[in-house]
């Protein structure tokens, strides 16, 4: 089989490699198609490599089949269309006796600590496995993880129906933020500076302004009768959108920190005070999240197809990871990972 | 009757003026005591000349008596004891739409914006009256509003029996504060570093530490088996005290927005979203904590009278607020705001 590495210093190695035989509570993956994520990208510049080591095998943006089962899994069979929540919690430590196992203060993400499925035959432990739906193509549920990631934060974000949301940053995270708050009932607004990007989120029908060019917060006091919007998801991890989520939100409005910093930014504690706003930091999935997102995946309800904006074999992961650190004129290219797609 | 007015530049005038005759909406207060709060001393200081204008009777934290009651005002008789949520607001803004009048738009606040309680008939609009019951001392009445503050912080903040709790701050409010959620049958810390005040909290059996002297993180760890605490109140307004605040809670845990932070401080978002942090802003109270404060005031729950630190007349406040100013040796000082205390 094949496998796609990083090895330190923006190398990835593609090559044949022996498949794990599954352990008795394993499941090996016949892998179809895998998303990039920003953290793929994040890995390849060498932010990560104190969690890669040497070699690994990234990627966990997964669908595929089931290729065998160990002895103890008895709720799959082969041929079973499948993807995977790649955590790898410890058990033991007081997030996951608190029932938080998805923030395990020792957590294990396959893919950064451990192999990742960008290869034709990936083994993981059977409770990382989630069934899909035979309707689901299958290049769409390499989008399931993205899409269980915004689940969480409309979840997390209390979004309920008829509320006004603003997404900033409309990357393939806040753009499936934004179809998720959209298919809960909520009106939304997208604030994004790329112009590929805004122009991809108005083809999708999605609200989007450049924050550059539009006074942000009044053009939601104005969509809002001056009231300010409901919920705010910060997905940038910069400062100047923090700076510009806590002057969004209504009284009692929540922002929900979905961005990556990687040094504390000042924050507007006063308007925190003065509106008694609310931060709610959210951070991957739990199988809820992912339970909705196949449910929204196969209902066919969110516009994954325009998401994707290519599809190359595994020997195009390293342009494609060269081309996502470019001009931001990509969504999600999918890697297709069968073997004979090379 | 005498009022104390202040009239910029560190001058404090006690007189001799009229009082106001109440309108029909209106109750007239003979005011027994003040408290005064760090507010009264931020006037003072000079900050809010921009709220007080030229001459503004200050005193917010009020009790007394009934002393005569306008024609619509009916659920009221003079001798009533009577202490007041000195809110207004403007009941048009969208956040009096959405009920959340108490943090009003255009909210003003009587000590502040318009005639405050320290004058010895006080005159205001009936709905900021809040009845008391006959065997609550009108000393510990005085402490009502701050209580209200220490209960809109403990429901805002969600705090349940069982949790551990860490109050960073251990003045009137921080203490008050933790009172309150040891009444709610909460485990609590203080951190404090003020000598004077550690060794005041102390007596009031409160479990209280100096973060410059103790490892705080550590030592929360500690005390709740590596979990970190279920929620901190942040009552310093000191970019210290955000720093820590974001050190010390457990995964989901929540921190509470109390303090007054004059400009943005850091904030470490990464740690919001690594442990799915909570940030709750709050801000004074609505009448449910009123109603909540007089029924912890009467039970006799609250160690109050070791809150008083001293009893002045009306000529004594701006001692007072020197005093207040100067090394943290006082926790609360009341004034006797009865004309005979002159």
């Amino acid at each position: 089989m094949i496998a796609a590495s990083y090895e330190r210093n923006h190398t990835i190695r593609i090559g044949e490699c022996e498949p794990v035989t599954p352990g008795p509570d394993d499941v090996q993956i016949r892998v179809a198609f895998g998303g990039i994520c920003g953290t793929d990208l994040h890995i390849y510049h060498g932010k990560m490599d104190w969690r890669t080591g040497e070699s690994r095998v990234i990627g966990h943006e997964i669908s595929g089949t089931v290729a065998a089962i160990g002895a103890n899994v008895h709720n799959l069979k082969v041929g079973d269309p499948v993807t995977v929540m790649p955590l790898l919690p410890c058990g033991n430590c007081p997030a996951c006796a608190a029932g938080h196992s998805h923030i395990c203060h020792n957590l294990k993400f396959l893919g950064i600590d451990a192999s990742g499925g960008f290869q034709s035959l990936w083994t993981v432990p059977a409770y990382t496995i989630l069934p899909l739906p035979k309707s689901l193509s299958l290049q769409h549920a390499a989008l399931i993880e993205p899409i269980a990631v915004a689940c969480h934060d409309i979840r997390l974000g209390r979004v309920k129906a008829g509320e006004f949301v603003v997404v900033l940053g409309g990357g393939p995270i806040g753009a499936l933020i934004a179809f998720v708050a959209r298919q809960a009932g909520a009106r939304v607004l997208v604030s994004e500076i790329n112009p590929h990007r805004l122009a991809a989120l108005k083809k999708l029908g999605i609200d989007a302004v450049n924050p550059t060019t539009v006074d942000l917060p009044a053009h939601v006091d104005a969509l809002t009768g001056g009231a300010g919007a409901d919920a705010v998801f910060e997905v940038t991890g910069h400062k100047s959108g923090i700076e510009m989520a806590t002057k969004l939100p209504r009284t009692r409005g929540r922002i929900i920190a979905v961005g990556i910093f990687s040094e504390p930014p000042p924050v507007d504690l006063f308007r925190f005070f003065w509106r008694e706003l609310q931060l709610i930091g959210a951070r991957v999935y739990e199988r809820e999240d992912f339970a909705k997102a196949i449910e929204l995946a196969a209902s066919g309800a969110l516009p994954l197809e325009s998401l994707i904006s290519d599809v190359v074999p595994l020997s195009g992961l390293r342009g494609a990871l060269d081309r996502m650190g470019g001009s931001g004129d990509v969504m999600k290219i999918l890697v297709n990972c069968a073997a004979e797609a090379m």
